[in-house]
């Protein structure tokens, strides 16, 4: 895997013209959304580099994700006389971080592309790893590439443009991460309060959630193994999120994957022993903190088939997920039975009271 | 990089089923064009596993190398079903092998491609080096990524259905890779008739010229460096396409290429002393095989021009060329002044006789 450069700092404007400095494109293109054109780009006035740069808008939202988009970043690059030695800032939460990777990979095969994510989940989540990619043909990320960014730059310099719900959101990866890793990085998460915390105490949680992801990214950069490690609470996350897209009532992923993280640890539970303690540690923050996400016995088939139909399965016929025996220690490609999927959304609604 | 089966046999059916049983994927689908689909896919009818294949056709011609065609292709996937462990088979020429590696190089970020080039140009040259692509904003190959085949297999079992033209097309870039290899394998290429040679004589010439261009991708498969020998004759040759294209006279790539060895070589001469007896007999070769193509001096500047546009070029001001001091001798980023480019355009109309 190439090497990137990972960047935490809350200097951002400083840090940017640096790694442009460094990486002396014959042309700068910023790719952001109508939102972070407004709120996030007058915070970056300080970049030199970004006085000549031109500045390519598209719609916000996972709605616009999508091939026209896509086709317009490409248009406005050749428009704009991008070469191959051009680079490619994208300016954004997981939405731009995702497209604009995408576009970057993909220009005259590939030109250069900064990530600086300007939400937590993105932070967190979306702008290391290398998956980029647009939504087609009403599923999510069905097209794309793995492609790291050159550089990522990490700051929590833009979260107080985010609401509660948007913290909270990229928060729950940062659970997952925890989950993940070890149990001093996973306890720290929770002695703050994820509303309220000084911008330099998040940028160091978000410092150690982002390496957790990095290392496991690096060991398996195309998914076939121990990169599984970081679907953990994401197959019944992603059902969650397709029942309430069916209800048309859409969640935030984050949320999606609190609620997941719930139901996976209780099937980890039933499976590996994964202590009862640490379960219910986990479902009371998340219950406290994001509420419950309802569902009741008429829903369990309708999840299970989402599941079903998750990418992460070999076959239709099997439910994959990722289960822990502890923190830290990672079973990847366990099979739960339908039954077992069933007790265990029984157990996720007596934590959720519902 | 990933390692390839590369594959040169005649036995296409056979070995296709091999490979298929080999890399057991989920669903199976074929790409061909219009012609592909009439004139070669029935030869493949002793081949097991094309019965229950999802054939996906598009229209056939460079023009049809667009967004279009790619977004089609995509819907054709995921309408059949296909999952990440699905496989495309890519069974046609150039347009074919780039688009539909380009598409199996994102759907879902990746799945499995098998390259079957049917023409001489995309056996010799397209469907190996992981070069895939399409056409865009009239720019070709503007959009695309580096992703190799699974396996490639080549044959000379459809060349019957190939006119002349398209023989002498692929032969010159033959010609090309016997002038970045050694004498032994350059010499060769002249002792037969392209356009009556056997088939298993044609087969073993293209063995020795696709290993020319896989060991020079190995060492390089994103174009840093010396993957620019198999750029030899392309900067003259592209620009004797484009001032084609702007004549609405559209010629063969082969045969721009061809023009553009010639091109190419007298600037090797004048910049690093290529011999001469060589220089003369590959000019007299091209003009005995396949005319000339006729330029003037009034058509200099606007060649110079189209040279200059070539994303070859790290910067507009700055014409690149890969040269030769002798057969397989390399000189990659060789830079030639426009007076010396001239002049080697005159010597290329002395040796035209134009």
């Amino acid at each position: 895997m190439k090497h990137q450069d990972l960047i935490f700092s809350n200097d951002v404007a400083s840090q940017l013209d640096a790694l442009v400095e460094k990486y002396n494109p014959s042309k700068l293109f910023v790719l952001v959304d109508a939102n972070t054109r407004e709120l996030v780009l007058p915070q970056l006035e300080g970049a030199l580099v970004l006085e000549n740069a031109s500045i390519i808008t598209i719609n916000a939202g996972d709605v616009n994700k999508n091939i026209e988009s896509l086709t317009y970043i490409w248009n406005q690059l050749v428009e704009g006389g991008a070469t191959r030695k051009s680079m490619l800032i994208n300016l954004g939460g997981g939405v731009i971080t995702d497209i604009g990777g995408f576009a970057g990979a993909t220009f005259k095969r590939g030109i250069r592309f900064i990530n600086i994510p300007t939400t937590l989940l993105s932070a967190v989540d979306a702008a290391v790893g290398g998956k980029t990619g647009i939504n087609f043909y009403g599923f999510k990320n069905e097209i794309g590439a793995f492609c790291e960014a050159e550089a990522v730059i990490i700051s929590t310099r833009f979260l107080a443009t985010l609401s509660n719900e948007e913290l909270l959101s990229g928060y729950a990866e940062m659970l997952k991460h925890g989950l993940i890793s070890n149990a001093d990085i996973y306890n720290r998460l929770f002695s703050n309060d994820v509303v309220n915390i000084e911008a330099e105490d998040m940028l160091q949680l978000l410092r150690e959630s982002v390496m957790v992801k990095k290392r496991v990214v690096e060991e398996d950069p195309t998914e076939k193994g121990i990169r599984r490690a970081l679907n953990l609470g994401h197959t019944a996350g992603h059902a969650f999120e397709s029942l309430a897209l069916q209800r048309n009532k859409p969640i935030p992923h984050g949320y999606a994957v609190a609620w997941g993280l719930v139901v996976e640890l209780v099937l980890s539970h039933m499976h590996l022993q994964f202590p009862s303690n640490e379960l219910t540690r986990l479902a009371t923050y998340i219950y406290d903190n994001y509420g419950a996400f309802n569902i009741t016995c008429d829903d369990y088939q309708a999840l299970i088939e989402f599941m079903r139909h998750d990418k992460k399965n070999d076959s239709a016929n099997e439910i994959n997920f990722t289960m822990l025996k502890n923190v830290g220690d990672i079973h990847i490609d366990c099979i739960a039975s339908e039954e077992d999927i069933k007790t265990a959304f029984d157990i996720y609604r007596d934590f959720m009271h519902i």
